[in-house]
């Protein structure tokens, strides 16, 4: 192994640029020095063995640079980040140099074997793993602290002399994509493969889960269609599409775990080993020696966190519910007004007034939610979490607790509480399309009207008429800079979330909302495609087996539509005529069948296997190898 | 390592006898000659690299041999088995032979280092990992077929030849366990590593099961016995006592999860990789290839299992259901017959013979629950099931189903169809101390006695005044290969979870059933070691690392518990009293509250890690180092 590295060139002719560093104006002659001299150094020195080169634009050298990998340098580079590749005899293995001849498409001059996403998911890899000797500090920065084992970009990020690092789009394969993916109208799969060469995993998964979820809504749509057009209000049928709803919506939870298992096999990131996760960037503390790798590096007192979660964090968070409970008691005063308004003039105008108070309470929800989102970062942040994965998981928790409570307390009260089914369905119906628009509007299509002027403008100023795909590269990168970021599919699986709560929760009540959904989703591929290529700058692959905590998130959903249906049923007055003499009864019935329900619910869960037969087989299959390879050792 | 196995000297001069292997009468000579030479042969050949001797007794050789292997050979075998052992620096590691130096305790004549059970469980992996070569059949019995990489053991025992193999108790080691262990009255713990020195992990992990569940259940017997005492008949206590037990049982049950992490980290198992599990012994089907490691055995159609498991197993477990609810109503009427003949002429003896259908009924569940496992056991059988681990849990969760039913059917059908709540508490009581009593001595006591009686023969025929540690080699493996075969924790875990299940289901009502689990616990430990000691032969050591199904099991005992509790006290008249006007808000309070207890025993689940933090970071610090030296390569 060490042989293959010292035979790298560290200067190669065919430069090909991948990822872009931007540093901060203004610095330091001979901090850019060093950090350009740490990247392409060799391995044995502690460098990346990188390939570096300064932007030259018209106005000069404007600090940013272009980072590159000889084919060798990624190859390696692939063997140590752990990715899994397609060998010859169609079986999936973790890449290694020494075996490079087995894997389907390998070939010493086929720079291709690797996707671009993939070199430039290596890249960033060996830029964060870049870390400091002996250094004590940034040379030219004395406050810019490093000690032995610190991530060097990590440092340069925090005190703001890296602006940001980015990976550069390809201009002719994105053309491509977006052909292929929303260039044309047609009836079909997206290119899910192709997605995932471009984009990473992660995102790749979001458009399939987003696509599998459209597929699925859709029995529930047409089942739905005819309730609205026939004005059916019997009781056996509403009770037949609640059932049918419930059992459904477990049934398509388990399946996705099936289809995400053959997506990311076929992908090579369901056999992808875990990585030693490293303190997230933001992290800091006092430095002592971390027990599990025995480095120094900044510690941070469990206690101290937990405190700040039990004593702060949680007393905001329950707080904000309040307040979120709150504005709900002020909107059905506007309700209540609106309505007696409707009561004194009837009128057109009057009518439609009927529907301002919940369009009004829809986009303040909407507000309240993207401000509570900043409060819970910068909570979150503040907790000072060690763990990327540690952060993640508690700026979900809370931010799922508010965005639940605040979407969906409104109908909770409208329905438990003042029983009326005819206000229910109108303000489900407003809510859920009034949100739908302004996520389409605010998400995608106003950043992208934001995007497409200031390319204008900035084409202009260069005074040149080419196309995207002619643009030199000194006037890509400068373009690209300055688009915004992805800040990942938080926010994606959150708005779908959010409207799988809006088509169970009430299902029963109102049929009509998965038909919305449907088409929702049909334009939301459109604009979150969109979005993706034209809109941010490109963001990094990352690698991931499975959509992590929202399967439970929406695992957790699903429960929660049983009991809330079945209470809506029970108080149908359909229902309640069935049980003339006695309430008692009714309740019992309804509660016998909850828990019917429930408990079907977690033995379809329990007997449904989580991976298809034949990805289990081979999953079999490689463990038997490395316990066989083991034995032989 | 090869060289390694070259070395070790097949004859040693301090041969120790570890393993009995019992062939049948009248077994051929060829056969015998071939298997002892395939036992004895060097790895390189393809055989087992251990000594064996026959036993000699007065009456010549028995076709009993002694198995045992040089200290080399066992620490080799140590390493293959992938045993887990202490290191000089207090972490735990896999042992292999190049690394001896650096585990604790280890010295090239220290011949303590391996336990004799960890011993005995390398000999008897070594002994079914003997594989057929060339051979089509077994040298002397044509009908006894091979195949290349058949376990010849398994051969030997499917076609009879092989009658038993077991390990060899150490009276020495015994004597001082049993001392340690229940030899004198004392209060205190298990000496729970010393059993796990001598009986393996899977029985140490259930004494410790049974010793934490005893010491779980003091609190509410403490809490249950005031009730009793005072007759306390008010409604606040009850619902009191009631949540208490709800959420007390989902912490022991979190907090077992964290005591099992702890006793399986010291042990070594918690970290032990799992070995590729080969075919269960009596897994039949025609020749082909096994699609996960391309080797030639037979395979058993998935379809064909499945409409087994559909079209017979399951209506014949259905069948079985409904036979034991007709047996409950048999006993119903038993019941209304002894009541009526109390009323005719009442007396001391038919208040007595109130309790008599009761006691019958307790005594005709548990011979039904013998029979049915037979029953289960042979379909689960026939099932043909490639896996052990597949079978076990096939028989479980037809075994578990039944025994539910049929015990706590009776209990159910009083508590929510008769509401008769006296009648619930005398026939708890009767059930939960008849089946105790019955359990107490048809699983320990009654064998001891038949053991005592035999041994006592034995001696006499023997005409010695010896006693146990003074026996002859061949006395004592005479003696002990007479003795009944352990069949594992099954029905001792069987036992505690219906236990379980009596002691929460209907905790409210009968607080004493804490008190009356403790008592039974605190016997069962000291009859349960008697007839591990004292009963059985001593079973082959079985590495494991948690208590496997029997967690969910308990588990699903306490969410179910939750629900007939909440509705035991919405019954109760006290409650009822609360809500003089309306029946409807007592139904839902209860299905409020139901649901909030529910949600919390979740969240619990959910918020307490399975591990300690000690002990997460021990886990840690191994992934890391192993994923830095990984690095290195």
């Amino acid at each position: 192994m060490m042989e293959s590295w010292s035979f790298l060139d560290p200067v190669e002719s065919n430069f090909r640029p991948l990822v872009v560093i931007e540093l901060a104006k203004g610095t330091k002659e001979e901090t850019i020095e060093w950090f350009t001299k740490r990247i392409v150094d060799k391995k044995a020195n502690g460098g990346a063995q990188l390939l570096i080169k300064p932007l030259v634009t018209e106005n000069g050298v404007e600090n940013i640079y272009l980072v590159g990998a000889s084919h060798l340098r990624l190859l390696l580079g692939a063997e140590t980040v752990g990715l899994v590749k397609e060998c010859n005899d169609n079986s999936m293995r973790t890449f290694t140099y020494s075996s490079r001849k087995t894997f389907k498409h390998f070939a010493d001059d086929n720079h291709n074997f690797l996707t671009m996403a993939e070199c430039q998911y290596i890249i960033k890899h060996e830029l964060e793993n870049l870390r400091a000797k002996n250094e004590k500090m940034i040379p030219g920065y004395p406050q810019a602290k490093l000690y032995p084992g610190k991530s060097i970009v990590r440092r340069l990020l925090t005190s703001g002399i890296l602006v940001q690092i980015f990976p550069l789009h390809d201009r002719e394969e994105l053309k491509k994509l977006c052909h292929s993916w929303y260039g044309r109208v047609k009836i079909g799969y997206q290119p899910l493969d192709d997605i995932r060469c471009y984009f990473g995993e992660t995102i790749a998964l979001y458009f399939g889960f987003l696509e599998y979820f459209t597929f699925a809504l859709i029995p529930m749509a047409v089942i739905g269609i005819p309730y609205y057009m026939f004005a059916w209000e019997d009781y056996d049928k509403y009770v037949m599409f609640a059932t049918f709803n419930l059992l459904w919506s477990t049934v398509i939870l388990e399946v996705w775990k099936r289809i995400c298992a053959i997506l990311t096999y076929r992908w090579g990131t369901l056999l992808m080993k875990r990585q030693f996760e490293e303190p997230r960037p933001g992290f800091h503390g006092v430095l002592g020696i971390n027990p599990v790798t025995g480095r120094e590096e900044p510690v941070y007192s469990s206690i101290k966190r937990q405190l700040r979660i039990y004593l702060v964090s949680l007393p905001f968070v329950c707080l904000c519910l309040y307040f979120s409970l709150y504005v709900m008691m002020i909107y059905f005063d506007l309700e209540q007004w609106a309505l007696d308004y409707h009561q004194e003039n009837e009128s057109n105008f009057s009518s439609l007034m009927l529907y301002v108070p919940s369009i009004i309470y829809a986009v303040v929800i909407e507000i309240m939610n993207r401000i509570y989102r900043y409060a819970a970062e910068f909570l979150t942040s503040w907790e000072n979490h060690r763990l990327e994965s540690s952060y993640q998981n508690h700026l979900i928790l809370k931010v799922l607790v508010f965005n639940f409570l605040n979407c969906f307390a409104s109908l909770f009260y409208i329905a438990f509480v003042l029983f009326d089914m005819k206000l229910l369905r109108q303000s489900l119906a407003t809510l859920l399309i009034t949100s739908q628009i302004l996520n389409q509007f605010a998400e995608s299509l106003f950043p992208y009207w934001l995007q497409k002027r200031y390319n204008r403008r900035m084409k202009k100023q260069m005074c040149s008429k080419k196309t995207d795909t002619d643009l030199s590269l000194s006037e890509q990168v400068n373009m690209e800079k300055e688009m915004g970021t992805y800040f990942g599919t938080f926010d994606d699986y959150l708005e779908l979330f959010l409207q799988f709560g809006y088509v169970s929760l009430f299902s029963c009540v109102y049929p009509l909302a998965a038909v919305f959904a449907v088409l929702n989703n049909i334009t939301e591929i459109y604009s979150d495609a969109l979005k993706m290529c034209r809109v941010y700058k490109r963001p990094f692959a990352e690698p991931t087996a499975n959509i992590g905590v929202w399967q439970l998130a929406f695992e957790t959903m699903s429960v929660i539509s049983v009991v809330t249906n079945c209470i809506l049923i029970g108080m149908s007055p359909e229902v309640d005529a069935l049980f003339p003499d006695s309430k008692m009864d009714l309740v019992l019935t309804v509660a016998l069948v909850e828990h019917l329900l429930l408990a079907i619910k977690f033995i379809m869960a329990f007997v449904i296997p989580d991976k298809p037969r034949d990805i289990q087989i081979k999953l079999a299959k490689l463990e038997f190898e490395s316990l066989e390879a083991l034995k032989q050792q």
